[in-house]
Parts: C-alpha cells; structure tokens; sequence
C-alpha cells in the first residue's frame, strides 16, 4: 500500500509486486476530510477511512512519504498529524511503514529526483498500464510511493544485510 | 487533561477546575518510548498509553501544546505525529481537543509569555498547591496546559460567543 499523505487529500494505492520489475496495479483512491471541521475530528475520519483500506486490502508493508517542511507551516503539520496517524493505523496491524521522501520516489520512478508532476504522471500511467492517468496527483503519488517500494525493498533488504 | 505532546517524552496531566480561579491536581505523569523503536511502534505505545488515562480519568476536554517549527526539524515531525495520535484519541471518545502555544501557556500562567522553565516550575507548584515541583519539565508542562485551559476557556466563550 502506497500512501500520499494529507489532511485535505490523502492519496491511496494497493499494488501487487510481481516478477523482476513488474508491479500490477490493485486500487487507487484519494481520502477527503472538510477544512471546516476540527483537525481531530478530520484526523478520526481519515483514520475510520485508512482502517476501511486495510480490512479490503490486508497490505503487507505500507510507504509511505515522508513529510518535509515546505512553504506553508499549518499544511505541513496538518500533514504530520495526519501521517501519525496512517503510521498508528499501520501498526495496530502489525504492517511495517517504509518512508520516503519525494525526491527519492522521483527517482526510483522517473530517474530524475527533480521530474515534475506531469512527467511523474506519465510515468506511472505507463509503468501499471492503465488505460488512463491517475487523478487526482494525491493518487498518482500514492502510486509512485507503491512502485518505489516494490523496486526498493529487494535493495532494503541488501543494505541491512538481510540477503 | 493537559497534554505537553512527544515521542520520547510525553506529559499528561489531569486537573480538576473550581469555583473561579481555584484549579486542583488529580494526576501527573509521562510516557516514554524507545528511541530505537520504528516511529510507527512508538506511536502505538504511546496512543495505548493515552487511551489508558483516557479510560482511568474520563477528562471533559483536551488541551494541548501546538506544535511549532523548531530547530531540529526531525523532533518536530516527532511531535506532530505524537500529536496525530493524541488528537485521534480525544476524537475517537467525542473529546474536544483545545491548542494552545507555548507562549500563550506561559503568559496565561506567569503573565509573562517569554517565562524560562524554572519560573513556570515555580509558578505551577504554588497555583496547585503541590509539597514539591512536578518533574521532568515535561510533566509541569502537562499541568500548565491544563491551568491554562481552565482559566481560559471561560473567555474562549465569550469569544465565540457562547455566553
């Protein structure tokens, strides 16, 4: 399960890892909670919504992106509580979490940490074979951080000394 | 309930207010987690542990320490996770949830927003009436949040109206 994040939009994918490279795409879909209700009653939403994902689903791992400061401080905490609490859904599962910052799945799926949102679009469009672009971006994103991690964790697990 | 929120120490405290400005301690305490734990572990830990005092104390309403931009950009994301699940938790028993920053708890508790630790130490022994100062600080921090809380929601009424 690939997760993008958020408050307002949180994007979310399930992909199926297959052989060498090959990744099939399962389900896509974006969490919205209203901006005019109290963040910990949005945050309780999103939570009853990510729980829904997990019953359908039962994900192995999750990835998920890690939340960086950017320009506007309210968006970015609203983005850490809410991170918090897909990273708590996930562990009352016993599902480990992998994060990633955006620059790291740009480049495991584009070769460029710098590719710009269409081309990062266009990309997964091609890698999963769908008929058409995902949309909204929160979930081309959600996406991109499931096909990073499939290409990834064979690495991860190199790294750690675990092949 | 006053929350002072964080991964590796968390301060929660339970005060009951009285008639004016009488405000009386009923707990304080705090909750640790491993620093070598996955992010997503030490969240459940500590959303158990909040659940625990959610069951044994039954509070009204949450106040909690708003969580700014600091220097060391990894605590923070810590502590705004920490306070997704805190949040969470409050929302998931219909408790509401109050934010308040640093400043405001000090000026609120020592007429002085820029009040070192020691001065707010002091200061929360004498108002609660306590035989010797809460430690760690993040325990008095707990209690201030609460003071603050009781003293100010009257006037957070009137603000909104509701008086």
């Amino acid at each position: 399960m690939g997760i993008d994040p958020g408050l307002t939009r949180c994007g979310l994918s399930v992909v199926q890892a297959g052989k060498g490279r090959a990744v099939y795409p399962v389900a896509v879909g974006v969490v919205r909670t209203p901006s005019d209700m109290p963040v910990e009653q949005r945050l309780n939403k999103l939570f009853d919504a990510v729980e829904q994902w997990f019953d359908d689903y039962q994900p192995h791992v999750v990835a998920l992106e890690r939340v960086f400061e950017r320009s506007n401080v309210s968006t970015v905490m609203n983005t850490a509580h809410a991170s918090g609490v897909l990273m708590l859904a996930a562990a009352r599962r016993g599902v480990d979490v992998h994060m990633y910052t955006p620059s790291e799945v740009k480049k495991s799926i584009s070769g460029n940490g710098r590719a710009d949102k269409a081309q990062m679009t266009r990309m997964i469009t091609r890698i999963l074979g769908l008929s058409e672009a995902p949309k909204p971006p929160d979930a081309a994103d959600a996406l991109a951080l499931a096909v990073c991690h499939c290409w990834r964790a064979p690495l991860n697990h190199l790294v750690k000394g675990k092949l």
